[in-house]
């Protein structure tokens, strides 16, 4: 036996140990005919370490019974929210990532945040707004007497809450009407909330469950001067009775459309306090929408590739995955969750670099713009994350048909949840304007002193060539040489340049035609700056994940599929620009527009048969993905059956029966009333 | 006094008394600005008739307490069963409608649907599924000794449900597997769902309530032949006991996404019984999909026009619907309710047109080729409607942002109840098919005999004009030429041509390579077929409301705002095919793309201030819409706030405070658990 060959073997035998084969049944059909091994690529992504952490965190669910699910079972909300309360405190038992692994990689918050969220983001937003958002802002603007805040909270002495958005004000916290009033005399600040548009609202375990809040207000000095917003940590309830501090009103607002695990609370108070901070949670909120997107698609490619429906012939089904159609709706979102995946991954960590040169005091003018480019590209990340993961939901959940409909698939449960990421940590739209204002400023600057146009994590450096690029133009006329991204990563560069100056001179026109600033910006963003922040950022998660598919590390089986991942997420993003390529002339000609939809056909075609092998890397094990349609072994309706009957009451006569039965209506009698 | 003041004195009075001025509060600032009045409209529109029975119906559920909303009180869904199962029973106590009525004005079945639908898709497909469904199946299929089960189901001695789809097969309904063994001996029919794959599943009411179902089945008579799919009136439940019928196992298929106070059965039954029939309602879930985007739109934009974010200087806000982005979010989709509201209803007529020819047994080519259009025209209509209204209510939903979020709200509601259009009565993306295959057999039949094109309905007639039409170019450069809805009828018109040719040539070139027709047809959906049958629809719909926008009957106050909703649905819908017009070359040059793109952010700006009025055109009462953010008043926050106390235990502390107060967790303590 030659060497290599037994370091296979060994290779082969701890991959097993590590990764267990996937249970046998109908999907193998798929997973035989996948052109790469699903243990590689997924060792590749996550490696071992993080592997096992997963492993650790989801066993721990499974074997645990607070977290067994309850098929069937209808719970009270204030039952899901104590169940929910219980399961976070077991997380601090299970205390599955100390502050030491924390700071040797800080990729496993991300990870936890993650696992929490696949199996509950109603646990997971509990559990991290109280000890990495509460917490964490203390630690970063706090002083030396704020720090026992820290530890109290790590302990589960009190329970945190960030305490931003008010009734009547979300996005802009300019406009924050709670008022810190500063008095000399007692040393105090005085905090109010003078009416209910000005409570604080929405504010993530604040409902029933907080104790302390890190409180946003106006801070005012004696002779009234206003200071701008500053943040004071309050204590709202004692921690001994959970009741609410002498001069706080606080309360829960109400049912979510989703999350309803968590206490969201509305808190008006005149209280007396002290502390200011600040913090960041976007990045955050481009890897929860990826998670979405891949628990979706999890359950919707595993139901399309065990369900039949029509065939050439009578009696001759064929999967559903096997339709151009099916192909075409679900397998580019595919490409989409492995490409926004790798661009929240190395955005986290570009994140937590730029963090430690900020505890660091690393005041440099670089350290500035890496955090302005940082800002930039959560800003628009997040829109495009949170708005692929909804859409890619909504399809993923209409191509399971009536079956996708069913509560206990989870689809609904995957959109429900997903919906705040497009409108909390700032509106969607609103937050694009942060980026296209980035964008702008360089094309001003170059305008002005010439200065070359490059930033730390060179996501703007190809501006440089602005001009190049916009006198470029699409020359490919066969498919077969759309297979590469480096074609749309190519098209989005023009696309870039072509909204950034069509952006730059619809604002000199808007302000040449006597707008204010406010009202230039305002009618520039349809059709223009709202469209160049999306495909900048387009163009940035297609730029890194062609980086990362094409460097010769990837090990060589794996590289034709994640190749043509790459490929496919560019053209199907591009495809949606084809109106612009074609009317700022870098397409023309018939042949331009219909070589890209080609392309992306048979890019999806291509990838049709490893589909299921690519979900298998990204999908949690069955415990926690908790879909009956959507479980490995793609018994679909084996699976299906066993969950109808665990219903409550299920096959059980109505209570209600007599109703029916025993008391008739009298037909018309009531028509006299009307 | 001239006479003519004297009678509007007369109109003005009589249209107060059966339209009351709306409340007066912070909506009235845009409600002064409108363009025309929206009583006027309102009138033109319904009719005072079609008022008076909306308001009875409207009337009759606010002031009877079964009907009274719950706010913050969780329902579990045996409870909402119940309740829904008793205002259904109510509703033979109205009697809304009877024959003679629906005989004189079937629109009013059309109206009933929507209004019960506006207070609760639940209850209004509990009733109708019963009422109308199963009871017009009997009368349209059945014989003479079937008419019993009607009265019956009219006195509600009976209860009825219709069974079609299976647990693996919905869609491909020739794929069913229940079958109905005639035996001659005993003359009767012994019905069986062999396991549970082939049970009928999705039947709405069958869950607990029917005892009566229409079961679809493959007729098989001795000898072993089968005679296709018949249907038979099968009594699964004991009228005096609601308990099953022997031989029978019927139970409920669990929770949904919505739509919870319907009861959905699943049955599987080895039984006797007899009769065969067949029903459409797609035509009904165009206008069903069309009140769900009204109501998402009266909710969203009273929102918009009360809440006010950033502005021009500190302190200085301005109401969301003055931002050019909000108007681009929100105003089209209002143009397309009134536009898909104003088909919805036409094509209703048309369909009880056909239904009159059809039970007068006018079978002649006129009578079946009219079928064939309203099949083509509901068969597209329907995932158009479904989709708009899908995608609106989502838009609406991330337009109110957190406020979009809280369930009192009811965006979630309305998107989660809107869900099933998009994939019952036909899976929208399979319907589409339908259309596609209707207008290529038009190319197929010109190419091989030359005859004219025209259909009953006229909706196919301008293809006659084929090769004139794709000769056309777009010779447009300025907004102001773009304000009427010829521009982009237009361009419609090119559109379907275009694909029309692109598909058949596609259609006929896969076949050339040796594909077979079922597979040939498969690979010609995506951007082929698919875009065909949503082109052709949009071009319909547009059609109908262009004619109808520019009769000169309109009156002339009215006009304006018509014409302009119409401009705006038709450019709005044609942007999202630039890439297509450029790609087939009716477009070219940077000007089209631009000029389209201008014309819709200035249309949207001039119906901003008209915006209000059209919603109070269009949203039900109060009571109804039943939406704190969009009540009639406009006071966003009191409402709001009212609502918010409502809930259940708001303010009191969670009852499992100890598990936080008094148990606390010892870090790390389980961590050798894992």
């Amino acid at each position: 036996m030659a060497p290599d060959s037994k370091r296979n073997d060994y290779n082969q035998s701890s991959q097993n140990a590590l990764l267990p084969d996937l249970p046998k049944g109908p999907l193998c059909m798929y997973r035989a005919k996948s052109s790469f091994n699903w243990k590689e690529l997924l060792l590749l992504l996550d490696g071992e370490d993080m592997i096992i952490f997963k492993k650790r965190i989801f066993s721990a669910f499974e074997n645990d019974p607070l977290f067994a699910h309850h098929p069937g079972e209808e719970l009270p909300i204030e039952k899901y929210r104590e169940l929910n309360f219980l399961r976070c405190k077991r997380l601090f038992e299970y205390d599955f990532l100390n502050i030491q692994e924390m700071i040797k990689n800080p990729l496993k918050i991300f990870m936890l945040i993650n696992c929490l969220g696949m199996y509950d983001w109603s646990l997971s937003a509990k559990y991290f707004l109280n000890t990495y958002v509460f917490a964490s802002t203390i630690q970063n603007s706090g002083s030396q007497r704020h720090m026992h805040f820290i530890q109290k909270t790590l302990n589960m002495e009190i329970f945190g809450c960030f305490a931003l958005t008010e009734v009547s004000h979300g996005s802009n916290t300019k406009a924050i009407r709670t008022t810190a009033q500063y008095d000399p005399t007692t040393q105090e600040f005085i905090i109010n909330s003078p009416d209910f548009e000005a409570s604080k609202f929405w504010i993530g375990n604040m409902g029933k469950n907080a104790t302390h809040a890190v409180v946003y207000a106006q801070l005012y000095t004696p002779g009234g001067q206003c200071h701008g917003l500053h943040s004071f940590v309050v204590q709202i309830r004692d921690p001994k009775t959970l009741l609410p501090m002498p001069g706080i009103m606080v309360g829960d607002i109400g049912k979510k459309l989703g999350q309803n695990g968590l206490d969201n609370g509305d808190v008006r108070q005149r209280f007396v306090a002290s502390l200011f901070s600040l913090s960041p949670a976007r990045v955050s909120v481009i890897g929860m929408s990826v998670v979405n997107l891949k628990l979706a698609l999890s359950i919707a490619i595993r139901f399309s590739a065990t369900r039949r429906q029509f065939g050439p012939s009578d009696g001759d089904e064929i999967p559903g995955l096997e339709y151009q159609m099916q192909q075409w709706r679900l397998i580019p979102y595919l490409a989409a969750a492995y490409a926004l995946d790798h661009f929240a991954k190395t955005l986290f960590e570009d994140m937590t670099e730029f963090l430690k040169g900020f505890l660091q005091n690393d005041n440099n003018i670089i350290q500035a713009e890496l955090g302005y480019e940082i800002h930039a590209l959560a800003s628009a990340g997040k829109p495009l994350a949170s708005w692929t993961a909804q859409q890619g939901a909504q399809e993923c959940q209409e191509a399971c048909g009536g079956h996708g409909y069913l509560a206990m698939n989870r689809l609904g449960d995957i959109r429900n949840d997903n919906d705040p990421n497009c409108t909390y940590e700032g509106d969607n739209n609103v937050l694009l304007q942060q980026t296209s204002n980035y964008l702008l400023r360089y094309i001003k600057n170059r305008h002005q002193d010439k200065t070359r146009i490059k930033s730390p994590l060179e996501s703007v450096n190809f501006l440089e060539d602005f001009e190049d690029i916009l006198g470029q133009k699409f020359m490919i006329s066969r498919v077969e040489d759309c297979m590469d991204s480096s074609v749309s990563l190519a098209a989005y560069k023009w696309l870039v340049c072509y909204l950034l100056q069509e952006s730059h001179q619809k604002l000199n026109q808007e302000r040449k035609s006597g707008s204010g600033d406010f009202e230039a910006r305002n009618n520039c963003q349809a059709y223009y700056c709202h469209s160049l922040a999306l495909v900048f950022i387009e163009h940035t998660v297609l730029q890194r994940y062609h980086d990362y598919t094409h460097q010769s590390s990837i090990p060589a089986p794996l590289q034709p599929v994640l190749k043509r991942l790459s490929a496919l997420y560019g053209l199907w993003s591009l495809s949606q620009h084809l109106g612009v390529l074609y009317q700022g002339g870098y397409f023309s000609g018939e042949q331009a527009g219909k070589v890209i939809k080609n392309a992306i056909l048979d890019l999806c075609a291509k990838l049709k048969d490893d589909a299921v092998a690519l979900v298998d890397v990204i999908a949690p094990p069955d415990f926690i993905l908790n879909s009956p349609i959507g479980r490995a072994n793609g018994e679909l309706y084996k699976n299906l059956w066993t969950t109808v009957l665990q219903g409550k009451n299920v096959l059980e006569r109505a209570s209600w029966w007599p109703e029916f039965s025993a008391y008739k209506p009298t037909i018309g009698s009531w028509k006299s009333k009307l």
